[in-house]
């Protein structure tokens, strides 16, 4: 009944119990205010172990919310790891005066993400900072899952004359957010490529993908993922520019804005490293999935061990390519 | 070389991977920036998983800091499930202008509590929020850890006849708070309480106490805790006020500021609910230990079941507890 976020929401008292019981706990199916966690069965293995806050700005966005981009992002993240998610916890930070209704939409919408994800939210934690020392709200989640891939999925495993995969078209999810804060009005507005990456990761492991690396393409998108991996795995990629796929819509705003697609960030993109006699049956598999549709062979790791990531593209030339630095846009995540 | 905390140490380019090479994993010891998330080796059972976000003002105070609470914060959640904890996530949401020497000297911190800890920091993630959008820095940690207890611990396993165990005095970050944010100057200074508790609960565990149910007595204080165990159980508890120990300097300050000491907050203090029979050798391996020194037994669990909490005193009378609801006090943790 109240309609805003107060301090003593976060006080630790009557106010905050009833919060939790009444909108989080309610919503994510925890019980009450009980435990100082939540207990899980686990079987021997491996367990991935991951944790991303998520401080987007605005927090709803075409496509998308922080809501979503805090579950997905950290299913994702897990799934990334050769595991299945299992449960994540949600932290959050709310500014005072926040509307009650905001944080309900967003509470909503986690859980149904969750739901989507197959992942339960099974703890939390709720803190109130003072008005103007936050911005409406920053979630944090943190996630937990088990490993189901035979082999590790690491930079390391990354082998000359791997295929390297991609599941669909690049820079939406940045240019969506653009396109709000500068009010853009494109012919067709761009929409977050938001989504969980889990099913089509599983349905890869259990096909008998041999997996020898992954990673969502969030922060300093494509672009920046690779240079990381080749880095680490002190190999050289050689990219196909016309392979990599980007909307008239997204390649057009950012044209406009002078952004290049290839570091824009994505919330529902992958790439995979894989044997390269595994590269078809792998694509046939990603193609069945909703974010796998335009799945696509970008290119292949060299025989040379340079760490270096080159791209080229129609006319034959070809670019170095490098991490993203200098300007960047804040908050798209 | 940078004295402060730019949007771009957030953007996902090669500034904000120098900034987890050289300041987090450097000090977290965990491996550069390879992998979206960090894998575990688990043994069949339980796990236990907790999260706790830390938004506390100021950001270093007497006997501790953000980083301390936010390593050994957890490490109690994850204790008070009966669990040895095992790996914590760090996430920071740092304010731009955060003066890289303060940051240094958090991420010090929380690596010296997790050595002290015997905890891993083994994932992160590292967010960038504008100025005036924040507040210096918040931190969220996650933890898992396995559940060594043989039974659950949980405020539905409490009994009548139940002892109840308090581990030291209670009082003391809260007003160690207060006394800075008014720049009181009391004759000697209140320190911090905070400190963690998974050495005591886990040889009270070994040491073959049956652990009913446990409660670390942060927001709300004991007071608080005792209800909601209280209102769980639907079981009442009688306690002593003269056996519950507030410092001098707690209790001046306290009286002088308007505050009831059960329901100030405590990062070093637990409940821990035992069958009767085994109260005193329970007191013996609780005060073997730095953070149980004075521990006590401070009441029992009633046999009539009405959810109450009652405080008799020196005087014979007696006061009906209830959960901390009106002005509280803010960002304490
Ligand atoms: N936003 C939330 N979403 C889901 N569960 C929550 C949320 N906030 C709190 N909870 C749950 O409510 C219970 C009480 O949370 P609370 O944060 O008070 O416990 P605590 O961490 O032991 O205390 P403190 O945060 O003061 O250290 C826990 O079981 C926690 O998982
Ligand atoms: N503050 C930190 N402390 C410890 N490790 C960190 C920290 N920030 C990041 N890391 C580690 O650095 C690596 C890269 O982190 P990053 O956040 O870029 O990955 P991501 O979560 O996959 O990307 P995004 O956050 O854009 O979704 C991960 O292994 C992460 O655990
Ligand atoms: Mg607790
Ligand atoms: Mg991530
Ligand atoms: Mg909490
Ligand atoms: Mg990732
Ligand atoms: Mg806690
Ligand atoms: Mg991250």
């Amino acid at each position: 009944d109240i309609p805003q976020i107060l301090l003593s929401h976060g006080g630790g008292g009557r106010l905050m119990h009833q919060l939790i019981d009444t909108l989080f706990a309610a919503a994510f199916g925890t019980q009450a205010t009980q435990h100082d966690g939540a207990v899980l069965p686990v079987n021997e293995g491996e367990l991935a172990f991951t944790t991303d806050s998520y401080v987007v700005h605005p927090l709803f966005f075409p496509g998308g919310d922080i809501g979503r981009l805090a579950v997905w992002g950290t299913v994702n993240d897990l799934a990334m790891c050769g595991a299945v998610p299992q449960s994540l916890s949600a932290g959050f930070i709310l500014e005072e005066g926040l509307s009650m209704e905001t944080l309900w939409q967003v509470v909503q919408s986690m859980q149904q993400a969750a739901e989507i994800a197959g992942v339960r939210i099974a703890t939390g934690d709720t803190k109130v900072v003072e008005r103007g020392k936050g911005d409406g709200m920053f979630i944090n989640t943190a996630g937990v899952g088990r490993v189901i891939a035979p082999q590790p999925v690491s930079p390391r495993r990354v082998r000359p004359g791997d295929a390297i995969l991609l599941n669909g078209d690049v820079g939406r999810h940045g240019m969506a957010l653009v396109q709000v804060r500068e009010g853009l009005r494109f012919e067709s507005a761009i929409e977050s490529d938001c989504a969980p990456l889990n099913g089509m990761v599983r349905e890869l492991i259990e096909g008998g993908i041999d997996l020898h690396c992954l990673r969502d393409l969030t922060r300093g998108g494509l672009a920046t993922a690779l240079v990381e991996i080749a880095k680490t795995s002190s190999l050289s990629f050689a990219l196909e520019e016309t392979k990599i796929g980007v909307t008239d819509a997204v390649r057009g705003a950012c044209e406009l804005l002078g952004f290049d697609p290839l570091y824009v960030a994505n919330e529902g993109r992958c790439v995979a490293f894989v044997p390269e006699k595994q590269a078809e049956s792998a694509l046939q598999i990603m193609r069945r999935h909703e974010t796998g549709r335009n799945a696509a062979c970008i290119g292949t790791v060299e025989m040379e061990a340079r760490g270096r990531v080159t791209l080229h593209n129609a006319f034959g030339t070809t670019r170095l390519l490098d991490m993203l630095s200098g300007d960047q846009l804040p908050r798209i995540c």
